[in-house]
């Protein structure tokens, strides 16, 4: 018998439908000697509804009250699948986040999870019920809702994996796991089998967003082994955990892609003024998230810095820095372009592997596609391309890298 | 400064712009420097869709399960009212029946208040919110939520003026108060400025359903004294409280009326059957409830028994009994009528008055007016009359007793 945490996102729960649907599933797990947890959102659609109420009242409405009335939705989507398991003659309890024992701390609608005391999931489990908990919610010392902010329900099922001491935790989700590129872009990808965390969190971070990075870094600390697969089919997915050694037998395990990417440079700056603090701090306080940082510095003590961020960002980041362009020197000037994106490849064996970066720039060379920046960190190598190269760029670097399935 | 807990029910917040109004009755009453509590139910209209949703799944779902759904309707409109509060530039805080410190017992869907902890809504006060509380709902031992059923916000209300000690309770609804009699059929009803918890209790109980009984009993073991007041004007409403000599000055207070009433008479029933155990019993198990019953054991050993209930019950009613007929004797025969109303005189005075009910039923008499059964408390006296006749009726009564306005 083993101990399974489920976790179904707003689409898989947004009908009554997919509800029913989900309750099958659950059951035939539960048929097949498993003790069941899922941890599940809102309908989808519930949650932009509630919002636009909330606006309705007032443009920017307290956050305090914004988690009180978000809360609702998984409220609600946790009764209706409890019912739905019911109708098919089976156990179930619903669990709030307040009732499955999920304490947070910090901010309203930013929660982070402090601990999660599962006594009564645990009682509800011995008791034969499958166990449906309402993602993305906990309470603070003082019993008051908070919210996890997005991508919280997976964070909620892999914290609630962690606490029961689960066996497994799955991510059901629209995809049938973790491609070594997006199919859409190149047709020849193949779902990767296993990944260790490290690599989840470099392929989140440069753009393939099946998970939020901090969900992925909270199952890393408390090693649960979680798995992402297709809530639609009974599909292996792909399994994350710790690194082993069948993972670096290649260098490259992945190429992911990030569109909408826009780059800022900052020339002529008087390289003794402590620019990089300026240039970072005021960009950080305009809540901008730079991403690549490029920064040199030439003999004559002129430097010149450049980063990546979104394309939505790029207006914001252009005022902020002008503001303090004439504190970097007088000679100092700022250029920018948009219609960027950003190229990675990911890889626990890149560490042992010599002449990745090489391979990848003359694969791109081969294709003639031009490279801008270039960033790296130890299992994961990052160019910009012009978007419109992007894509025969990420099948370029997939098939030199031998990642096409045969 | 004063401590005041108002109840809204679901009409007084039933849109954007009604809860906008609340939000500025509940800052005025905070700036003539009290301390404001408001309790309130769910939108008008939110509920039934939510048991709508329920019972796309099954159509008789779990309570336990019902409970978790249905108590989303509060929480929604209490962070909505505080957003209100906040719109308006003041301090608000919202909790649910979990965060309010509202104990239930009892059975999903119908649970009993067994204490309130109002630590943290005291503690909110003390910084200087307005409080606003979920009605209808609480917690068992567990954290588990339990709905209060039919009339729960308003037993919330008065629940929590009497755990925090307020000074008053107010339950606002869409009428000025209690009134002399039903003002649709009074034309010349007033508006009655005090009753004692005892005659609130039998006006209620005999059909002027302002508020359920149960929250007048709770009112009543507390000691919580509350008005009735209308949440769309400002004019003073029905304080109901202890009972005081001033209350006993006059015999009447008040004429309630009841409609759709049905009566079931069983005759020849061998008296020597513990027939009245037979018969509530049966009723009683068939979820039926009777009100007036009378009860007649002639010389020859033969009882005949009538009861009044609401037309709806007739149909099962009649079933039931039906299966216990020949129990009762060889001769026992029912028969029914429809079409009935019921018409009482309300009043703590009336212990001490002779003659109250030759008054009810001259005046009766002199208008025409044919009664049948007949039924007493120590405060009331309760008579059915055709469907017909039951505002001309209670129009004589009214005039009788002096209750007219001048």
């Amino acid at each position: 018998m083993a101990l399974i945490v489920q976790k179904y996102g707003g689409t898989s729960v947004g009908t009554i439908d997919r509800i029913r649907n989900v309750a099958r599933r659950l059951i035939e797990l539960q048929n097949e000697e498993n003790q069941v947890v899922a941890v599940i959102s809102a309908m989808s659609g519930v949650t932009d509804k509630l919002i636009a109420l909330a606006q309705q009242v007032m443009p920017n409405p307290p956050a305090r009250e914004m988690d009180v009335i978000l809360s609702t939705g998984e409220q609600q989507s946790i009764a209706l699948l409890c019912m739905a398991i019911t109708a098919e003659g089976y156990k179930a309890k619903s669990f709030t986040g307040a009732q499955a024992g999920v304490r947070t701390y910090g901010s309203h609608t930013r929660g982070r999870i402090e601990n999660i005391e599962p006594k009564l999931v645990k009682s509800a489990l011995s008791e034969g019920c499958i166990v449906v908990c309402a993602g993305f919610q906990g309470v603070d010392a003082d019993g008051f809702i908070q919210t996890l902010g997005r991508g919280g329900s997976d964070l909620s099922a892999i914290a609630m994996a962690a606490a029961i001491k689960a066996d497994l935790c799955q991510i059901l989700t629209d995809v049938d796991g973790v491609y070594t590129c997006d199919p859409r872009v190149v047709p020849n990808a193949r779902k990767i089998a296993n990944l260790c965390y490290e690599e989840m969190l470099e392929m989140a971070s440069s753009g393939s967003k099946v998970m939020q990075s901090r969900s992925v870094e909270f199952a890393k600390k408390f090693g649960v082994v979680f798995e992402v697969r297709n809530s639609m089919n009974n599909n292996p997915g792909t399994i994350v955990q710790e690194e082993n050694h069948a993972m670096e037998s290649l260098a490259v395990r992945g190429v992911s892609i990030e569109r909408n990417q826009a780059r800022v440079t900052l020339s002529g700056i008087d390289s003794s003024v402590a620019h990089s603090a300026l240039i970072l701090t005021a960009l950080a306080q305009a809540e901008i998230n730079v991403d690549m940082i490029v920064s040199n510095t030439a003999h004559d003590g002129i430097a010149r810095q450049s980063f990546t961020m979104n394309m939505s960002d790029l207006g914001a980041a252009q005022a902020t820095l002008k503001t303090i362009l004439p504190k970097l020197g007088e000679k100092a000037t700022m250029e920018s372009e948009g219609g960027l994106a950003k190229l990675s490849v990911v890889g626990v064996g890149m560490r042992s592997y010599a002449g990745v970066a090489a391979t990848m720039f003359q694969s791109l060379a081969d294709a003639g596609i031009p490279t801008g920046m270039i960033a790296t960190s130890e299992i994961r190598i990052t160019t910009t391309v012009e978007a419109g190269d992007i894509e025969a760029a990420a099948r370029a670097v997939h098939t030199a890298f031998s990642l096409d399935a045969v």
